[in-house]
């Protein structure tokens, strides 16, 4: 099976709304009046960001699941997306999976594979995906205020608990694995609560690295710092973990893919709604202050010191 | 150097015309009114589209032309792009001068970097790029009517010559090996010529993976077959070559990155002019015909064969 023909079966669908979609040099996109074009692109490689044993239909929901994650948090509604593939060989029993499971989650968003680029290589997997938000409504990482409550929606701590098993530093009954599994490779992008925050929240960021850092990324656009309550925080996991897991996942889990949003204390009825709206479970975690840095407390108020970091992939 | 400092240091500019560069979950992008955006994408593998022996700032330059390349080839003016970015270390030796490369051809072209993923893995470097044409008048593959001449810019196969050096099949003198190798490593994207052919040319494509496979494309596209004259393909090489090796490696050299075009007859002096006001070439070498398939004829008008194919990454 050469190039054009992989590309032909597995990738090549009628395309609905883009006025050009795969096969020609470009892809052509026409964003509606008053609305601006939200970009983002994720680079995900074996063994790096997921395994070469994945299952490859959970791998295709995945590697578009990040990126709409990236538009969930801006507030950004999903329309098309491109995809780069560097293939070890074409392996039909690997294509037809993968391409189920990332167009099966495509077609959920209304999200059209429009353009591409297939090659012979480490397997590595890009995709850059297209949003659309009413200009000036996106949701930035900036607009974080003193006072503003600090959310966080679903579970987080979770997909850690497998990567930990995995490496086999943690062990779990067969049914926790299984969950904690699902939740590591077929996460669920909160592309409905982020276009029900547009207006309410006031900053947001999807956590794909751990909270601490890229809450951190929000404090730091922002201008201000936060303390969190570490008892919420270690409410956040949905699976039965130790005491100190809880807390240490919840906070530097990685690969979570829920949003972490500030809100105006004012507006906390209106983030309730935009929770039961897009049926995602939002917790207040704490609160933002002026001073800079990122605290944590008991329910005494007193310092809670956890050894935990951001994931960097140079560090 | 961790991730975040990898791009602060390297990547991160103002950004001018884009609503928000890098540095938040999504880029926004506002095409302007009237204007459909064009997207293109491509995956470049270490191994399999340059030598790890390749000069990175050449690299960081090829990587950002060859997508330019796609632009031109649907007359669209570049906007903006994003890079993913997999590296086996964060090598400040190696970033500094690929980003030097990158941006300064970015900077040609007005062209904004506003996002991207970097990660720790085999050096794949992926590139999404936008650029705006007027609703209608992108150039497509399928515009291609008989009767029409075919047109290509510039020279072609020359950078099958520095490949062939580098795999031992032929031998070059030193300055000639650098001219090829030249060719083949900075490529000059086309993109004053695209926008000079808007209205002009009937259909477009850019040659990268070899003439025949590429205009072949175009045919594809257009429901039309296509006669070549041997005498016109066999001088588009600028370098001193076999006369089998002119044919062949214009034919089927690869990593031209030239655009071949087709225009119907009556606007031949448009071409020309389009050619003259871009500072590009503009050869004309063969005409579309109503029977399907690409023909090859020697000055008399007998059929020439020769065993050459596009270049197919799964092949």
């Amino acid at each position: 099976m050469g190039e054009f023909d992989l590309i032909a079966r597995y990738f090549k669908r009628p395309v609905r709304r883009s006025p050009l979609g795969v096969g020609d040099d470009c892809a052509l996109l026409a964003p509606a009046p008053g609305m601006q074009l939200a970009v983002s692109t994720d680079l995900l490689i074996e063994g790096r960001h997921f395994l070469s044993t994945v299952d490859p239909r959970r791998l295709g929901h995945k590697c578009l699941a990040v990126n709409l994650s990236d538009l969930a948090a801006c507030g950004a509604k999903p329309l098309a997306f491109t995809l780069g593939l560097a293939l070890p060989q074409a392996d039909e029993a690997w294509l037809a999976p993968f391409a189920q499971g990332l167009l099966a989650l495509a077609d959920t968003h209304g999200c059209e594979l429009v353009g591409g680029d297939t090659t012979r290589g480490p397997l590595a997997i890009s995709i850059t995906v297209f949003g659309e938000v009413p200009t000036g409504q996106a949701l930035l990482r900036s607009g974080a205020r003193p006072g503003d409550e600090v959310w966080v929606s679903g579970t987080l701590g979770d997909a850690r608990l497998a990567l930990e098993v995995f490496r086999g530093t943690r062990q779990a009954p067969q049914a926790v694995f299984e969950a904690a599994r699902e939740r590591l490779e077929c996460p669920v992008p909160r592309v409905s609560l982020g276009l029900a925050l547009r207006g309410v929240a006031s900053a947001a960021i999807d956590v794909s690295d751990g909270l601490v850092g890229d809450l951190g990324h929000v404090l730091a656009a922002s201008g201000v710092g936060a303390t969190l309550r570490a008892e919420q925080v270690a409410a956040l996991p949905a699976l039965a973990l130790s005491v100190q897991d809880r807390l240490d996942f919840a906070l530097a889990g990685g690969d979570d893919y829920e949003l972490a949003f500030t809100a105006p204390a004012a507006a906390r009825d209106a983030v309730l709604a935009a929770g039961r709206a897009s049926g995602t479970a939002v917790h207040c975690i704490g609160v933002i202050e002026a001073a800079p840095g990122l605290r944590l407390v008991d329910a005494a108020g007193h310092a809670v010191v956890r050894p935990v970091a951001a994931f960097d992939h140079f560090a």
